[in-house]
C-alpha cells in the first residue's frame, strides 16, 4: 500500500510467467496492437499514436518532452510536488527555457497563472501532473485544456491512469504518460502515452533521444512494424493482460472501487483523529496523505507495519520526508480487505 | 532461435510470477545489490557503478552516449553494421562529432584504422561493438583498448555478456553495458551497465537525459538509496534469478555450451552446403549468419519453421534482409537439441 508499485493483478503477474514470443512473432504483434487498443480506451481517446514506452513512468515523462520541446520552446510548468519539479528539470535537460507556475504542495495547481503565464510567454508548451504522488493532491485538467490557446497541454498521468476519470480527448489533451505500476495493476516497466495529430504536427522531427523518438518507435507499433529496439515483450503481455482484467471488471467499476477504497480510508483515518494533508476537495482516492502525529517516528511505525503485517507504506517527501505517511490503494491493492487491515493496524499501533 | 529474445532461463521466468516488492522494500534492495554483484561477476569487472539500466540494450546505448559526450565532443565509432550505425546516431544527438570509421559487414572492426582516426581527431570516446547482432562479427575489444591512448573506450556487450568471454577490466574498457534477453537468458527489457572510474571522472555531469542520468541513478543503487524512478522490480528479480542461474551452471561452463551449440550449428550448416556470411575466425557462436540459398524465398522458410517446427529464426539486416538468415543459439536456447531441430528442419524444408 504504498505509493507504487501496487500488487498486480494476478492476471498481469500469470502473463509474465509465460513462454516468451519474439518481438516480431506475429502472435506477439496482435498482441501489441490490442494492448495499443486497450490503452485507447482507458486513456479516452482515439489518437493513433498511443503506445507503451519502454521505459517506467519517467520514461513516459521524458519521452513527451523530448518529442516536443526544442532548444529555446517556452515550457510553463504547473508544479505542487515533485513530479512538476521533475517536469522542470526534464524540460531543461531538452532545452526548454523553463516557466515555473508554484502552487502549495498538497494543494492542486491553480489553472489560472498558469494560464496567464502560458499567455504571457507564449508557450509551446503547458504541463502538469494531473495527480501528484508527492502529495495526493488531483488537479484540474480539463480547465487547463478549456483555455490553452495554442499552447500544447501535456500531462503526466502516471497516478490517474485507471484509478480516476481520465479524459485525453474530451479535455483537449495534446500529449500524456502513465506508469504500469499504480492503478492500471501491473508491474512497473512500461509507460503507456498518447500523442494527438495537433502534438503530432509540431513535434521535434529528430529528438535528442533515440531510444524514446516517437517517430521511430511509432514505425515499429503501426503497421510498417520496422525494428527499432526489442520489445519488452513479456512486460507488454502483462500490461495487457492487467488491461484485460480491467476491461472486463470495466473502467467505471474500477475506478468506483478505488473511490470506495480512498474514501473508505480517508475517513478511517479522521475516525482515528489523523490529519489528512491533501486539501480537501483535491484528495486523490488512489494514493492517501496523512500527517504523521505528534511525537511518533514514522520510521518506526513503517517498519512495524512492514514486519508484523506485511505492509508498506511511503514516508512523505522532500520537507514532509517525515511528517507524512503516504497510503496507496491502486489497482488490485485497492480492495476493501487492505483498508480495513491498514486502518486496524495503524489503530494497533498507534494506540487510537 | 532468431537474434534475441531467446528462450529465457525457467529460474528468470519464475522469478517474474513471485509477489511483487516495493522499490525501497529492504529485502528488494538486498536483491538488487546481489545483481549488482553477479553483473560485476560476469563482466569480469570491480567497478562499483555496475548496475541495470531500466530499459533495453538500446537504452544502455544511449546512457553509456549521454552520459560521456558533451556538444562537440568527438566520437571515434567503429562501424560494421547496423548496431554500429545506430552508435554514430545516438552519439550524433548527444552532441558529438562523430567520425565513423567502416569495416565491411560480417567482417571485424578493423582497430588499426579506428586508432588512427582517435588519435588524429583527439577522440573522447572510441566506440564499438562487440558482438554485432545485425552480421554475427566478433570484433577485438582487446587491440581497442590496448591502443586506446586518451581516450575512452565505450563498448556495446549486448549480444556478447555471457555468450563470449568479455574482460571489462582486462581490456581496458571505460564504460559498456548489454541487453537482458540474449546470452543472459532474462527477458528483454534491462540494460546491465559497467562503468569505471576514468570515465567516471570525465562523465557529463547533468546529461541531457534525465531518465539515463547515472549520477543520480548511482544514488538509488548505491548505498544513499535516494529515490530517481521506480525500479522496474519484477525484471530485476528476473535478472537476479537468471544470473543466478549462469553463476550456478558457471561462467566458463555457460560460455562452453554457447559454444558448442554454435560450432555445431554452424558446421552442420556448411555440411548442408549452406555458406556462412559472417567472415572465417570471427564468427560468433550464440548467433550465426548465413546465406539464403539461391531460388529459396527466405521469408517462406522463416514461416513454415515458426508454424510447423515453432522455430523462430531472424532475417537479415538492411541489403541482406532476405538474403540472409541470423540464428541464435543464447541464453536457455543454446541446448544442443535446438541445434539438432534447426537443423533437421531446415533438411526438410529445403530438400537438402
Amino acid at each position: 500500500m504504498g505509493p507504487g508499485p501496487c500488487n498486480p493483478y494476478p492476471e498481469a503477474l500469470e502473463a509474465l510467467a509465460r513462454p516468451l514470443l519474439g518481438h516480431l512473432d506475429p502472435e506477439f504483434l496482435q498482441l501489441l496492437d490490442e494492448t495499443c487498443d486497450r490503452l485507447r480506451t482507458v486513456f479516452r481517446t482515439t489518437n493513433a499514436r498511443t503506445l507503451p514506452i519502454s521505459g517506467t513512468g519517467s520514461a513516459g515523462m521524458e519521452a513527451a518532452f523530448v518529442n516536443t520541446v526544442s532548444d529555446g520552446d517556452v515550457v510553463v510548468v504547473g508544479v505542487n510536488g515533485l513530479f512538476g519539479e521533475r517536469m522542470c528539470d526534464v524540460a531543461a535537460r531538452c532545452g526548454a527555457e523553463v516557466v515555473r507556475v508554484d502552487s502549495p504542495w498538497g494543494e492542486p495547481v491553480d489553472p489560472g497563472p498558469v494560464l496567464e503565464a502560458a499567455r504571457r510567454h507564449s508557450a509551446k508548451v503547458i504541463a502538469v501532473v494531473h495527480a501528484e504522488t508527492s502529495t495526493g493532491a488531483c488537479s484540474d485538467v480539463a480547465a487547463l485544456g478549456a483555455g490553452k490557446g495554442d499552447a500544447l497541454l501535456l500531462v503526466d498521468c502516471v497516478t490517474s491512469l485507471g484509478g480516476i476519470p481520465v479524459e485525453i480527448d474530451a479535455w483537449g489533451v495534446d500529449i500524456a504518460y502513465a506508469g504500469t505500476q499504480k492503478c492500471l495493476g501491473v508491474p512497473p516497466g512500461l509507460a503507456p502515452l498518447t500523442i494527438g495529430e495537433r502534438a503530432w504536427e509540431r513535434r521535434v522531427v529528430r529528438p535528442r533521444s533515440w531510444y524514446l523518438d516517437l517517430g521511430m518507435i511509432g514505425e515499429y507499433t503501426g503497421s510498417a512494424r520496422k525494428y527499432h529496439h526489442t520489445a519488452p515483450v513479456g512486460m507488454i503481455a502483462s500490461l495487457h493482460a492487467g488491461l484485460g482484467a480491467i476491461l472486463e471488471e470495466g473502467t467505471l467499476a474500477v475506478q468506483a472501487r478505488h473511490a470506495e477504497c480512498g474514501h473508505a480510508l480517508q475517513g478511517g483515518l479522521e475516525a482515528m483523529g489523523l490529519d489528512l494533508f491533501a486539501a480537501a476537495g483535491s484528495r486523490l482516492p488512489e494514493l492517501t496523505t496523512v500527517r504523521v502525529p505528534d511525537g511518533v517516528d514514522s520510521a518506526v511505525v513503517r517498519k512495524t507495519l512492514l514486519e508484523r503485517y506485511s505492509l508498506e507504506i511511503g514516508g512523505g517527501v522532500g520537507q514532509y520526508a517525515t511528517s507524512v505517511w503516504r497510503i496507496g490503494c491502486m489497482g488490485h491493492t485497492a480492495r476493501w480487505r487492505n483498508v480495513t487491515l491498514v486502518l486496524a493496524a495503524l489503530q494497533e499501533i498507534l494506540g487510537r
